[in-house]
């Protein structure tokens, strides 16, 4: 079950500069096991912002607020999520 | 190159109900030969609403606005384009 | 898996007023049926508006569209899905 | 009497962890109270967001602003309240 | 229980002028009916603007929905409901 | 001559807690005067916020201003005037 | 006393074509009798819109409704009111 | 002096077709023609939308409000004007 | 040529007392210097804010630019420019 | 490949002076340099506002993200990029 991630990220100036670069670490690395597990379907840039533009395959709706809460960026960004069906149009089932 | 476009459709209540079949079905085959070209990576239904959420791959900005202004159904929807790059997270070069 | 839908009614002046009375009509008995499968949860009437706010129950994305475009007024509805995960602080798992 | 309560809980980077995880705690005692009492009658999270979709069951305006007001989060929630009625096509009254 | 409610009216200009004359002078009718038993307690012209800003006393959300639903101008009005508490500063229990 | 005024407070968290409460006792104060001059005619609480909906009675522009922008809590307040007139349907002048 | 009038015209297309000629003839000249005897101060056109920027000097609130609720383009305008007072750095009184 | 000016043309589907083409054929020429003097000195398409982006060179705010209400489209285009000046990290003055 | 140039000014709550009060007289002289210069033709306070309505003349765009970031509030202030023509209506060429 | 390319500055109070300095003067150095280089076509700043309005030449999504996310103010910029393609009415093709 797909849905469409939006997310912009906004770290507040006052945060450590270390403890930043700590975050994203694990931010990169929980990201990309979710990929590899075929959770986090497609992570793109939306260009010339901190944002992106995700793909999420997650078995409920419960999975995939767990899976986005756990995030250790999930305190510094703003999130909207759209459910997505099946298109009629579409070529393959995805 | 990809880009995210999302498509709301407003069909006027005026327009004639053969025509808008019409319409639908060339736009039906339309949308399909884009995706078996590869053009139209993804599209997906926004659940609950008559819009579509779409991944396009085009070699330029004028190749996409040919595509997007050729749909049958192009006089009848608002349409967003939002410019994706490469995530530096992302385990795929897509 | 619960998602909160809130539908806003919109039907054109220029509708026949027999179709309307017709299309609603339907729309009652579906709205119904779908209320004693368990699939529509609850149903509020928004205060002061032609509008409802709901809580569906669907097995998956695909169904819940599959419902919500079934629906007679569809087409003059502005339709916006919010999907819901369990709460910590909630006494009930819904 | 019912009303769709939405709240976006928004805490300050600068408060101290300990008083966060105080009044957390008693936030959810506090809820828990009012909807073991019938009052706080649904509670869901929004999925993606630090938010929730409540359902409040109240005598009055005047109770139900006793209540939010009361919470522990309330200084830092931002509230939107929705004055629910009973919907035709329902069939339950609740 | 006192609620402001704020009314934009739109009349459609393909309305017969009689049939819009007529609607006004039972909207009056109506309206006054309500300021007389109490229950809509103020209403006052937005300056500039086809728009009030009224004060409803109803005793419950189901009461205050008939009310509104109840207007000759409903169809063709777009509102907007406040819920109104006592408030700690005012002189005055209204 | 009457004015909708909707007033949001929001006091910054760095504020000193005793200058808070001092603040509140003094616009408390100023508000009952106002009231008891008849120049504020209505205050109410908006069910859910730290907000207030009122109705103004003033001689001018200038003098509501003035009104206003005494307020103690004035530099923390976000504030809306509607100016509002005679409505025809009204059964009183007010 | 003074205040800011932003208008937007909309004429719907479907208006007959003499009809709109009458009523914008009518307008220019109710506008310029009411610049004439002061009341409407100034009149500026918004660069690139069917718009305009106003300033009406008026006795009291019900005056400026009269006012502009008896512009013959009134039901094809969206309007703005906006309340002004004296500037304590403006070096004159008006 | 250079401004930004943003269109969005929105033709009513009732409009007759005969005389939208002739309308287009119009715009166009007097867009070339204004380009040629120097006047309208970029035009470009928004991707996906029936819209343009453009910079022109007026010598006044009255020059540039006669050159936009005189495009044959003005009538169905939703305009906004964004005044530009010298940046001070820019190596032309333009 | 003028320009309607609207302001809100948001001081931070962080900046020094007597700072705030050295750039608001500053503020004032210079905006006494303009008026004066016949530059700043119109200044109002809108009512109930900490904001202003403007109406500049100025000989270009970059002037004004000029003219308004060297405003001393100019850093903490929020501003909106407008530029107008004269109005067919009006009876004075201003 | 053009892209308008919108960008508002907004310097937090807190940071230190002389880092504001040097991160403009880079900004300005790494500004003109993709200007020389062809890259940043056009660049304005909006009349009022610490923002331009940038016309950029980019090879590909990735290039521009590339380059937008180098701005020395980079992370105190809010950035909106616009898709641009050659106009049919446009007399040169840029």
């Amino acid at each position: 079950m797909l849905f469409m991630v939006e997310m912009i990220v906004q770290i507040p100036q006052s945060l450590d500069a270390d403890l930043v670069a700590k975050i994203k670490l694990e931010e990169k690395e929980y990201s990309q096991k979710l990929q590899r597990e075929g959770k986090w379907r497609h992570l793109w840039r939306v260009v010339g912002e901190y944002a992106n533009v995700s793909i999420f395959d997650a078995a409920s709706n419960d999975e995939l607020h767990t899976m986005l809460s756990s995030l250790p960026l999930f305190p510094y960004m703003q999130i909207k999520v759209t459910p997505l069906a099946n298109h009629p149009s579409s070529i393959v089932q995805e």
